[in-house]
C-alpha cells in the first residue's frame, strides 16, 4: 500500500523522454481514487492459473463475400478460431524470448492501459526475458519507427487508469504500399515477433491486412487485434463486447440519472441529451436501459422504419402532450449523436445542398433555394433557422456541409418548440415547454475503467500474449462467457477474416469489418421496446449514481452485454 | 439489508396522493447504488449521543448597517448565537409534542433530503409523538397551505438520495403583506410550533423576515434556516459551508478530470468548461483545486483587477502560445458561468444595448450602432458575430438582452480563435487551435450526496430540530469544526440578522444576506494563485474519478472547506 500512497498529490515520472510532449504525458499527479486503483488486484480467468494449451476450432468463413475475402487474404482466409484450454502435458511454453510491439489506434476508450499491462504481465509470467515496445501516437508510430520500451516501472502508474496517455493513440492508417513498406521496415529492424493492435473496426481490419502482408512475405512478425471502442459497434458472436463501452455508458448514465432527478425535482424542464456514437446507437440504448428516460431515439429504428425528421419530432411532441395531460411538464430525451445519418431525407438534403451551395450563388433573397427539389426544399424549410444557417454557412474546406457540427439535440428542441407553439395556438397544449440541451461525449472516453472493463481488458491482454506466444496471427483476442464469474471466462482468438465483408470503393473491393448495429430483433432493443411506453408516460427514472469500485454496484455489468448473453443485468 | 434489496429495480411507492404530479414524484425505481445508500448509517456529532443543553454566545450585530437591521428586525436583532453542549442536569427535554413544518426553497442541492430526515429523526428520538409536515413545491406550499405529513415510511426511500423530489422546491418568495398573511394563516391553522426553511441567501433572508413577523405577532411558530446552495456563496465564520457544494464540485471535477485525460491522450483539443455559479466563482475555484487545469478564470479576480474581455482573451491566448512553444497543443480552461457579470465594460455594453435596441430601429446596414458610445461599440465589435447576433436578436419579454443565454465558453473559444488567427498570420503561433465547449451544471445539482454532504445535512437537520425544541427562532442551523472527525463537529445556531446588511431598493432599505464571494486574500484563492503558473505551462492534471461511497477517497472533504478551516484537504 505504501506504493499507492506515495503517489497521491505527487508527481510521478514514469520513464524518461527528451520529447517534451511525450514527457508531459508521463508526468502525473494522482487523486486518492486514482492512486487506490493502481494497486487494485485483477482477477484472471482460471485458464491462466494452470498450464494450458491452445486448441483450434472449426475452419472459418467470412461475414460476406467469402471468395473476395479469400482473394484479399490468401494466407489467412479460413483460419480456425483458437481457444485456451487447461492442459498439463502439451502446455504452451517457449524458452525463446519474444519481442512484442503494441499500438493504440483511434479514439480513447477506458481500459486501453490494462490491455497493455495484460500483455506485459503475460510476458513476465510466461516468457521471461521478453520485451514489450509501445508505438507512440498510434499507427504513425509504427510507420515512423517511434516507440519506447515498456518496463515494469513505466507501465505501473497506468494500471487501471483511464486515457491512452501511456503511449497515446492516433488516427493514421497503414494503407498505401509505401506505408506497408515502412511498417515492414520498422518491425524488421526491431526484430518483432508480434504486434498487438488495439483498435476499432477499421484498425482491426488494418491489423489483418498487416498480418496478411507479413505472412505473405514469410516474416516472423505476427499480428493480433483487440476490440476497442466505447461505441460498442465492434462485436460478434465470439467477441461479445468491445472494451470501454461499459465504462462510458456508466459515466453517461450517471449524468443522465442526475439530470432525471433534477427534472423530477424541478418539474419544468425537458432535458435533451445527445450521446456519443455516430454510427450505431448502442450507447444510447444502453443508457436508456440503465436510466429509463421518457423518450429514446434509436438511429437504427429511425432508419428501418424510414422515419422523417417530422415523424421524429411528432413522436416527441406526442409524448410531451400526453405527459402534460397527466400533469407532467418535464422529461428526459436521449438522442444518438448520429441521428441525422439515419434519416434518408436528411442525407438527400445534405447531398443536394453540397451541390447547390458548391456553385456558390447563395443570394440574400433565397432565390438559390429554387435549385433544390421540391421535397428537399420542404425538409430544408422544416429545419430551424439556426440550423439552416449552419448548413448554408459552415462548410468544410471541400465546400461540404458540416453535418457533424450540427447539435442534433438543439435542433430537436427547436423543432419541438415550433410544433408545440402551433398546438398552443390550437389550444391542444397548454403548458410552457422549456428544453435544456446536453452533450455527453468526451467525459466518457477517458474515465477510470469500471471493474468490468479493467478486468476484461487485462484478460484481453493476457489472451493476446498467449496467442502470440503460440505463433497465431490474424486473430482478434476474444474473451467470452462474460456473464459468468471471471474465473469461468473463456480466452481465445477469432479469425479477423471471419468478421469481414467487402465494400466496393473506387471500383475495387475493400475488406471491412462491418459495424455491429443495434438489432431491432436483439434482446436489448426488445427489452427497451417492451418498456418504453411505460417509461414515456409514467416515470420510471433510475439514477445509477457514480461508478463504484468497492461495495454495492461495483461489479455490475452493462445491460446490453448481459441481455445479449441471455442473462439478466 | 432485505429492505434495500427489495427496492432495486422495483417501484417503491411512498405515500399516497391523488395529485398525479405529486404521485409521480414518490414513485421510484432504484439502482443498486441508490438502494445501497438508503440504509447507509450516518454518524452524528457526539453532542447528540448524550443529554445536552443549549448555551448562548455573545450578543450579535449585523454584517453592515446595524441600525437599519435593528429597525427591520426589532424583535430579533442582536440575538446571541446558540451552541449545544453536553449537559446532564439541565438537558433540553420537553414532554410537549411539536408540530414542525419544513420547506425546500430555490434550486436543488445534494443533501436536502437528509436535512429533512435529520429533523424527522431528531423529533422521533427527542420529542416522541411530534409531527413533521413537508410543504410542497417551495414557499408557495406555505402560502397555499399545500403540505403532506412526513411519516417514517414516506421519508425512508429518500434517505441519502439526491434531488428535492420528496416534497419538491420552488422559487416563490413570501414578500407582500398579503403573502405574509397567507403564511400566517397556514401556520396558525396547522398549529405549527416551528418551521425549517432550507434555502440559499434569499430564502434565509425570507426565513428571518418570517421569524420576525411571527415573533412580532406573538405567534408560537418559530423559524430556523438551513444553508443550502451548490454555489457555496452562503457561508460565514459560523456557517463554514452550504450543503451541496461538496457533491456538486466533486461531480464536476470527475468530468473535468476525465476531459483532462482525454486532452492529454488526444493532444489536440482545448476544452473550455463552463461551470455553474452565476454570482460567485467558488465552484470554479474548487474544481480548479481538485483538478489543476491549465487556465482558470475567477470572476472576482476579473472584477477586482478590472479586466476587460480583451484582457481575459489575451491571457488565454498567451498561455496557449507558451504551451505551443513547449510542445503542448492541448489544454483545459475553466470558466465560471457568471463571468460576463464581472466585466464592467460588458455590463455597460448590455445596458446601452438594452436602451438602443428598445427603440427598435435595428437596420441591416448597422446604422443603429452609431447610437452606441465609441468605447461600447469597440467592445461590441470585439465580440464574435454569433454573440453579436444573439445580443441583438434574443431579448426577453421586457426587451432586455438575455445575458444568461450567452454560452460564455463558446464566446471565449471564438475570441481566442480570432486572436490566434492573427498570430498565425504574423507567424507567432504555428499550431491548429481546436476548442471544445462543455457546460457542467444540471448534472451536479441532483447527484447522490457524498458521504460528507449526507452527514453534514443530517447534522444540520438534527441541529434545526434541537433549536426548535428549545424555542429558538431567527437562527440558521450551524454545524462547525468540520475539518475534525464527525464526532467532534459542533452544533448550534447563528442569528440570521448577524449575516445581514441592507441594500437600497426603490428608495427603501431591504435586508439581504450578502453572498460570500471568492476572497482574493482567502486561503483557497491564494493556494490556487500560488500554483496556477505551474499548472498553466506544465501539466499537473488530477483526475479525481467518480465519487466513492466506500473505500479510498470516500470521506474526502473539499479543498475550499479544508483550506478555509486552516486544514489541508
Amino acid at each position: 500500500m505504501a506504493s499507492q500512497l506515495d503517489l497521491i498529490g505527487k508527481d510521478y515520472i514514469a520513464g524518461i523522454s527528451n520529447n517534451p510532449r511525450a514527457a508531459s504525458r508521463v508526468t502525473s499527479v494522482y487523486s486518492e481514487v486514482q492512486a487506490s486503483r493502481i494497486d487494485h488486484a485483477l482477477p484472471l480467468p482460471s485458464v491462466f492459473k494452470n498450464p494450458f494449451k491452445i486448441i483450434d476450432g472449426p475452419l472459418s468463413s467470412s461475414a460476406g463475400h467469402p471468395e473476395e475475402i479469400e482473394k484479399l487474404f490468401p494466407n489467412l482466409y479460413g483460419q480456425p478460431s483458437a481457444l485456451l484450454v487447461p492442459n498439463q502435458s502439451d502446455a504452451v511454453k517457449s524458452d525463446q524470448k519474444l519481442k512484442i510491439g503494441v499500438v493504440l489506434s483511434g479514439g480513447q476508450a477506458p481500459g486501453g492501459h490494462n490491455v497493455i499491462c495484460g500483455i506485459f504481465d503475460y510476458l513476465q509470467e510466461y516468457v521471461k526475458g521478453s520485451s514489450l515496445f509501445g508505438f507512440r501516437g498510434g499507427p504513425a508510430g509504427i510507420m515512423k519507427g517511434k516507440y519506447i520500451e515498456l518496463t515494469s516501472e513505466f507501465v505501473y502508474p497506468y494500471r487501471n487508469q483511464g486515457g491512452f496517455d501511456m503511449i497515446c493513440s492516433g488516427r493514421d492508417k497503414i494503407e498505401t504500399p509505401e506505408q506497408f513498406r515502412q511498417a515492414e521496415e520498422t518491425v524488421t529492424k526491431m526484430d518483432l515477433d508480434g504486434l498487438v493492435v488495439i483498435g476499432g473496426d477499421d484498425s482491426n481490419t488494418n491489423a489483418c491486412l498487416l498480418a496478411e502482408h507479413f505472412r505473405g512475405k514469410n516474416m516472423k512478425t505476427r499480428v493480433i487485434g483487440c476490440p476497442k471502442t466505447i461505441d460498442g459497434d465492434l462485436k460478434s458472436k465470439e467477441v461479445p463486447t468491445s472494451f470501454g463501452f461499459d465504462t462510458a455508458c456508466k459515466i453517461y448514465s450517471e449524468m443522465i440519472g442526475n439530470v432525471m432527478i433534477d427534472a423530477r425535482s424541478t418539474g419544468k424542464y425537458y432535458h435533451f441529451v445527445r450521446l456519443m456514437g455516430r454510427a450505431a446507437s448502442h450507447i444510447t440504448l444502453e443508457c436508456a436501459l440503465q436510466t429509463h428516460p421518457n423518450i429514446t431515439i434509436i438511429g437504427e429504428e429511425v432508419f428501418e422504419k424510414k422515419l422523417t425528421l417530422k415523424n421524429v419530432t411528432d413522436n416527441i411532441v406526442d409524448v410531451i402532450c400526453k405527459r402534460a395531460e397527466n400533469g407532467y411538464n418535464y422529461g428526459v430525451v436521449l438522442v444518438p449523436e448520429g441521428l441525422i445519418d439515419f434519416i434518408p431525407e436528411v442525407q438527400e438534403l445534405i447531398s443536394e445542398l453540397n451541390e447547390v451551395l458548391a456553385e456558390g450563388n447563395v443570394d440574400e433573397e433565397g432565390q438559390w433555394k429554387k435549385n433544390l427539389k421540391e421535397e428537399t426544399l420542404k425538409i430544408f424549410e422544416f429545419l430551424p433557422q439556426t440550423i439552416q444557417e449552419q448548413l448554408m454557412l459552415e462548410r468544410d474546406p471541400h465546400g461540404n456541409v458540416q453535418v457533424a457540427k450540427i447539435e442534433t439535440e438543439k435542433m430537436l428542441i427547436q423543432m419541438v418548440e415550433t410544433e408545440l407553439d402551433k398546438k398552443k395556438k390550437a389550444g391542444t397544449y397548454k403548458r410552457e415547454f422549456m428544453g435544456k440541451s446536453h452533450f455527453f461525449g468526451y467525459e466518457g472516453r477517458c474515465g477510470l475503467p469500471t471493474n468490468f472493463d479493467a478486468t476484461y481488458c487485462y484478460a484481453l491482454g493476457y489472451g493476446a500474449g498467449s496467442l502470440l506466444q503460440s505463433g497465431k496471427t490474424g486473430l482478434i483476442s476474444s474473451v467470452g462467457n462474460l456473464a459468468a464469474p471471471v474465473e469461468e471466462w473463456t480466452v481465445g482468438g477469432t479469425a479477423l477474416t471471419s468478421l469481414m465483408d467487402v465494400e466496393r470503393r473506387h471500383g475495387k473491393f475493400k475488406p471491412v469489418i462491418k459495424k455491429a448495429m443495434v438489432e431491432l430483433e436483439g434482446a436489448p432493443f426488445k427489452k427497451f421496446a417492451s418498456q418504453r411506453e411505460e417509461w414515456a408516460l409514467k416515470n420510471r427514472y433510475i439514477s445509477p449514481g457514480p461508478i463504484q469500485f468497492k461495495g454495492p454496484g461495483s461489479d455490475a455489468r452493462n445491460h446490453t452485454l448481459m441481455l445479449e448473453l441471455g442473462a439478466q443485468a
